[in-house]
Formats: structure tokens, C-alpha cells, sequence
């Protein structure tokens, strides 16, 4: 009578298909407000189904307030239910494009995840998940575990001789993550951010995001230009990667450092150091966070994403005391706490020093793949170009003076199997380092190296 | 010479003390610019170290600008160093108040994790973590794992009838990580937001962050008064919990959710509707999402933290197809993606269908102690009072007719032991529900239940 059809083997309940089937009608006007519904019974012998089944689709209709029921009387279609059906929208998943087959990625930022000891991650992550006490399954906090955080202290110490107070330390899922978090939080009605140029244009797109407008500050091999600041027609907070610029590979200078300092304080401004892989330096040992000059001032961005792995989703940052009651504010209405099983992993393999033992290695591992980099670089070019920037982290900038490095290039690497990025794509002012390849290898072994060495040579050479 | 004393016992290497304090004596001003250093075997004689010892020291402060040395002449200290020193905060961190001794909370919105079946999620974890193949430790994308997604919509299909592509099945890091990009992909200048009221002033607070104006919608014992839409001066994004109210616990009506549809249709709208424990409901099935009415409209938001635990920070949005390329770009700028481990297990545990038997019998448990709440009320208070809204979720919100709760009330409370959560709490225009109380009976033993509702009927009668 009604026109329901039920199929008997789906996964949705009989009581449901009846519901949905009943709603289907209500809600296209077939069934009208005021109609009367055939008896529960009547239904049951006409869909061949239990009156209970009938019953449970009535029931919730009733509920939810499709249908109304009145003791002794028939159940009824309530007032204005009926809207319009829409239509779904058309192909809505765009086909893939045909995938380039990559045979080398120079992409950046990535570590070899292949060199990392999974099996001792695996047992870390068991025997967190066997100690982890009942309080670490509710919520635990916006700031992060206090072990973990002691953990961290502890490591920046003797890593790098940070002295630092855990109580300072505050655990993001991430360095993006922790950078939102300081956009958020010093966002004011039209605000600038002052930051290098070429900078991180992810990171960047963070801040852009949040409705900062940008004010680019060049860079050069040592870093930002700090003379260039006091020219700023206005002022913000300032994004900095001292410890290694991103991407050009500089060392701020401290005379740079102090001026950035002196800049910060007497415009009453906040300092974001983002060291996203200081870790790795190859020729001595970790160059100091700009934090250590100002406590007060700098804001310190660190992550395991590099050193640990990208998807542990765990990083921290160092806040001035006069941001720390705001960041746990902004957390707590952010997406409240980082997941405990991961920190808990964490903080063991920090205290028991496996995370010192790792990046000792990795620096060997990936310094050796640096040294045949460039020394494939020089095979193949010759002296017809410059690596830019310190001796660390997981790429290196290239340039090769003369040259002009376009989309058109790039898409022309993509074409013979190579990724790699430009420069000028992570340039806020368009136009000053067209003769510049950014060239990831930290994640590649040297024969893969070498190939795409080969691979870059022919393309370059065919210019 | 220079005054650098050395502690032979720290756990900071002698270089890195060394380095240290030729650092603090430039940045202070007390080594001036242009100073001459003595050489390394001067200063190690000196300081009875390794050359080495000294040299390392020396390095650093090289790399780091700090020190100029020119072959065959003397290192000097570079130009522009000193900064002012900073006095250290004055006691940064403000004593903990005596913390009140709470013998009954009646906090809402905590599942009782004693039944967490916490050896099944061990075991998940483990089988996760040793299955875990190594592109799971890398970036992953922004979407969440697809085997996560397809469990997902496995579940709603099985669970609520839902019909949902995984493809439209974003993961969060759970509901307010949800409604933090919601709030910040549907944000305009001066952007409204049309909102229930009473709500969760949490989550108020994290559109408020986002510099969101608020109009407030009254709601009554059936939800959103959505007749009062239409009166609205401007309109902006709707945020609804039409399955079971936060925090009066009213089921939105079909006419009514009809209306909204219509209202978002009509002023091109979206339309975010929180189900934040829509899986505990105790008279019958789980209500059906408003999104089934309109899945272009509505942004339907999900959530583990209630059903599994809230520390594993897993939830998820189906959003129309219009805002997921947008979602995809904010959140990898956001925070770029969940933590793997998580993702896996709580696939499997969804795949297995543990998660359907935990909510089964988790739903028998907050019935049951549902009852208990009801029949101490009764007991202690005869008829004065009435419980509002659906059998349903964690919490009851109760109205005790002729009574006034202030914070001087919720005050009088503590200290006697007894948490408790003023409705008013969560009203935005205030005075209008002063005669309720929300308690959160989800994680309290029967025992704890009756001893709780003793210790308010002490306090109330004594008002």
C-alpha cells in the first residue's frame, strides 16, 4: 500500500529499511502532513515482517518527531516536514590525473625512515601501552605529560646546553601545529608578520591563513638581513630560523642575534625561533637557539618530526611566561591535548637515550649522503655551482649562477622522473633567486642520489 | 684571565661550560668588541683542559658569529653583541590554591573508563603497532587513513543507517579539533554564529576565539526554537545538537529540522550539527543525524572521546563536498594529520565490531545508572523536581521549580564536597534557566550516585 520494498539480506535492519522507507515518503510530501498511518499489525502482515519490527521504525519516526501518536487513535504525519530533495552533486570526485612516475624525489624535509629502529619504537610503544595508568585515557591537560616534558628538558640540556624548566615547555602535535597555535595567539586586528624571504611557503601559508599580512624580510647566506627591520613601516611578530635558514641554510650571526633582540624589545615584539632540524649539523655540533638570549622574548618551535618521524605528531614549544596562560586557553579550544600512547613512547626513548643515539647516527648517515651530493654535483657541473647555507640538515640549497629555474623546468624534471623544488617557490618577492634548486637528500640512498644527479645534468645541459 | 670556572661533575660537557661562559661575558658587554682572545692552548693551559676541549668551544662560537678568527691572528670578539641582561620573572608561577577535596563530582560529558576494556585495546595497539608498514610513519595526508574511513562509514551504515562515502569522511583529532576548523574554514569578517543557548561553553569559546559575534537561539525542551531564525537581524553559520541537546538534552523535532534546512537553503547557510553522544540513548534507537537530510548542508561532526576515551583524541566530520578541498588545505596548515597508531587500532577495533559491544554494554551501564540517579532524586526530593529532556547521553539537566543556583550555590557545594554544573553556566543571555542543575552521572558507581544526590539535598534544603 505503501510501496515499501525490503531487502532482506541487507546489512541495515528491516525495522531501519521500514523507518528510512516511511521518512523517504514523509520528507518528499508522498506522505502528507495529517495522514494516518496504516496500524502497526496491518503493516507487519503487509511487509510480512514482525509487529515488533514495524513497532522499533514507528517508535523512533515518533521520537524524532515525524509522527505523532495519540492513545486509541491512528498514528499521524506531522506538520511541515516536507523540503525539497536536492540533488547530489555532480561527479564530485574529479578523476586522478595520470601520476608522473617519480624515479627520484629531491623533495625536502623528508628523513629515512628506513634507518629508524622500528623494532625498539614497537616495544616502547608496548610497554607504554601496558603502563599507561587508567588517568592517561581521560583528559590529561592542555600543556602534555609532565614525564615527557622533564624528558625534554633534560635532553635540550645536554644536547645543546638549553637550560630550560619544564614547566616552560608546552607539547604540540607538531611544529605546523605548535606555529598555528602562536598565530592564533598573537593575531590582533590587521596584523604584520615580519618573516624571511625565501621562507618555509607552507609555514608561511599558516600565518597568511590566520589573516596576517606579511612583511618579507631578505635573506641572505648568513640569514635575515636584520638592517633591513628598522625600514619596516610597521611592525609584528618576527619568524626566524636561526640555527639554519629555511631554505637558504645560513647561520644567523650573533651580532645579527643581538640586533634581532634589541629590534624585539623596543617595539614590544615576539620573537618565533623555528628550528626545525638543528639537530643535524655536520660540521660541529648544534648551533645554540636564539632562546637562550631572551627567554622572555623568543618563542621556540621544536619537532621530533625529523629526528623521531613525521607521523608521531609530536613537537613542543618554549613559551615566554606571559604567553603560557593564553596557550593553555587556546589549546584547550584547539583540539585540547596530543593522544598519551605516543608521549609516554617518547619520553622512555629520550630518558633511556636511544633518541641521542639515534641522531648520532642519522648525522652520519646523512652527512655521508651530503659529501655525495656534492660531489656528484661536482662531477657533473663542474665549478658552475654554489652550495649555499651551513653543512646540515636534510638539503641543501644550489645555485647555479647564470641559469634561470622556472615551472616550466621544474615541470620538465617531473617529465623525466625528477622531483625538485625551486627556490623562488618558497619566495615571498618573486624574482631574486631564479638561479637556486632546493635539493632534499637526506631520505635517499647515494646511488639514488647519484641518478638524480645524473637525471638534473641531462635536464640542465638540454637548457 | 677571563674568570670561566668549570663544574668537573655537570652533566654539560666542559666545552659547552667553556663556550658558555665566553658567550655570557660577550652578550654582557664585559669581552668587548674587537677583544682579543687568548689562544686555545693558552686558555686550556689555563683552565687545565684538552686544547681540544677549548677548540670545540671555539668553534661554535665561530660558526655562530660570536668569534672572528683570521689565519695567524688572534680570534676577536665580532661587533654588535652585547644586549642587556633580563631580569628573570619575578615568581612566575602563582601558588596552587588549596584544592577543595571533592568526594562527588557530577562533571558532565566523562565516560567511565573502569569499563574500558583497556587489555582488547592493548592488544590492538600492539597488533597495530607491529603491522604498521613504514608509509605509516611518514606523512600520510591530511584526510585520515582510508581504512579508518571505511570502518567509519561501515559503522554509521550499521549503527544509525547512516549512507556515507568514506570518501566524505574527514578525521579529526577529535569534536573540538572539528569545530576549530569549521570555525575557521567558515569565518568571514565580522562573521555570526546562530547558536543554541543554553550550549557548551567551551565550545562556544572556541568560535568566540576565532572572533565569531554570537546570536543566541533559545532552545526549550524539544531543542532549538528555530521559529526564532527567522527574527534573526543577520545570519552566519547554525550550530545545532539536534540528537540530544547540550545541555538540556531536548530531541530537535522532523518539522523543526525541516525548518532549519529550509532557513540554511534559503540564506545559503551551513548548518553544523555536533553529535557529541548520540550513541547513549537508553528508550530506544540511536536518533538520526540531521545530516541525512541534507548532506550538502550539514557538517556533521563525530566524536570517540565518549564511546572509546577521550585521550585517544580521534573524531571525525562528513563534510559536502564544497568544503573539503578547502578543509584539506587548513588543516594541513593546521596541524597536519592524526598520529597513525591510533588511526589503525581504532580501525580494527571498529572492524571487529568490539566497538558495537562496548557500546552496548556501556549503554545497559548509564541506563542503569540513569535509574539510579532518577529514583535517589525521588527519593530525596519527592515531586519539587523535573528532569528534563530525552533518556539519553551522559548527563540529566534538572529543574527544581522556585529554586535560584547561583555561583554562591555551586560555591556552598565544593565546599561540602560536591561538584556541580549550574545550567546558567552554559547560557549566554543569563536568568533565564537559574533553576537547573546538569548532573553527570556517566562515570559515577550507583553508591557514588546516591551518596552525591544526598549531599545536594542536604544543601538544597538547607537554601
Amino acid at each position: 500500500m505503501l510501496g515499501i520494498e525490503l531487502k532482506r539480506k541487507s546489512e541495515l535492519k528491516l525495522w531501519r529499511q521500514i523507518y528510512q522507507a516511511l521518512k523517504d515518503l514523509m520528507l518528499s510530501g508522498k506522505l502528507k502532513a495529517g495522514e494516518a498511518l496504516p496500524s502497526t499489525r496491518e503493516l507487519a502482515r503487509e511487509l510480512n515482517v514482525s509487529r515488533n519490527t514495524v513497532c522499533e521504525a514507528y517508535n523512533l519516526l515518533i521520537a524524532e518527531g515525524f509522527l505523532i501518536s495519540r492513545q486509541g487513535a491512528h498514528t499521524r504525519v506531522s506538520d511541515g516536514l516536507c523540503i525539497e530533495s536536492v540533488e547530489p552533486p555532480l561527479s564530485p570526485k574529479v578523476a586522478n590525473n595520470a601520476v608522473q612516475s617519480i624515479s627520484v624525489s629531491f623533495r625536502t624535509g623528508s628523513p629515512d625512515l628506513n634507518q629508524f629502529p622500528r623494532f625498539l619504537w614497537r616495544q616502547l610503544l608496548h610497554k607504554a601501552s601496558e603502563e599507561l595508568p587508567l588517568e592517561a585515557f581521560n583528559y590529561c591537560g592542555p600543556q602534555g605529560l609532565p614525564e615527557l616534558r622533564r624528558e625534554i628538558a633534560a635532553w635540550l640540556f645536554r644536547s645543546r646546553g638549553l637550560k630550560v624548566s619544564s614547566d616552560d615547555i608546552f607539547i604540540t602535535a607538531g611544529a605546523t601545529h605548535g606555529l598555528h597555535l602562536i598565530a592564533d595567539m598573537l593575531c590582533r586586528n590587521s596584523q604584520k608578520l615580519l618573516i624571511e624571504d625565501p621562507c618555509h611557503i607552507g609555514m608561511l601559508g599558516t600565518f597568511i591563513n590566520k589573516g596576517y599580512s606579511i612583511v618579507p624580510i631578505p635573506v641572505d647566506t648568513e640569514g635575515m638581513q636584520t638592517d633591513y627591520l628598522s625600514k619596516c613601516q610597521s611592525t609584528g611578530p618576527i619568524y626566524v630560523t636561526p640555527s639554519h635558514q629555511f631554505p637558504l641554510g645560513g647561520i644567523l650571526p650573533a651580532s645579527r642575534r643581538a640586533a634581532l633582540i634589541r629590534f624585539a624589545r623596543e617595539n614590544d615584539l615576539y620573537i618565533i625561533e623555528d628550528d626545525y632540524d638543528s639537530e643535524f649539523r655536520y660540521s660541529g655540533k648544534p648551533i645554540a637557539p636564539l632562546y637562550t638570549m631572551d627567554p622572555q622574548r623568543v618563542i621556540y618551535v621544536g619537532t621530533f618530526s625529523k629526528a623521531v618521524f613525521p607521523a608521531l605528531r609530536i613537537g613542543y614549544v618554549i613559551l615566554p611566561y606571559t604567553l603560557q596562560a593564553r596557550w593553555c586557553d587556546l589549546r584547550t579550544h584547539t583540539d585540547v591535548q596530543n593522544p598519551s600512547i605516543e608521549q609516554v613512547a617518547l619520553a622512555e626513548f629520550l630518558r633511556t637515550r636511544k633518541l641521542d643515539r639515534h641522531v648520532q647516527k642519522m648525522r652520519k648517515i646523512y652527512s655521508q649522503r651530503r659529501k655525495v651530493l656534492l660531489e656528484s654535483l661536482k662531477e657533473a657541473f663542474g665549478s658552475e655551482w654554489i652550495a649555499y647555507g651551513d653543512s646540515a640538515g636534510l638539503h641543501v640549497a644550489i645555485d647555479f649562477p647564470g641559469k634561470l629555474f622556472d615551472e616550466a623546468f621544474k615541470k620538465s624534471c617531473l617529465e623525466n622522473g625528477l622531483y625538485i623544488t625551486l627556490v623562488e617557490s618558497h619566495c615571498i618577492e618573486k624574482g631574486r633567486h631564479q638561479s637556486k634548486l632546493l635539493i632534499g637528500y637526506g631520505h635517499l640512498e647515494p646511488d639514488v642520489i647519484r641518478n638524480g644527479v645524473a637525471l638534473l645534468s641531462d635536464i640542465i645541459k638540454k637548457m
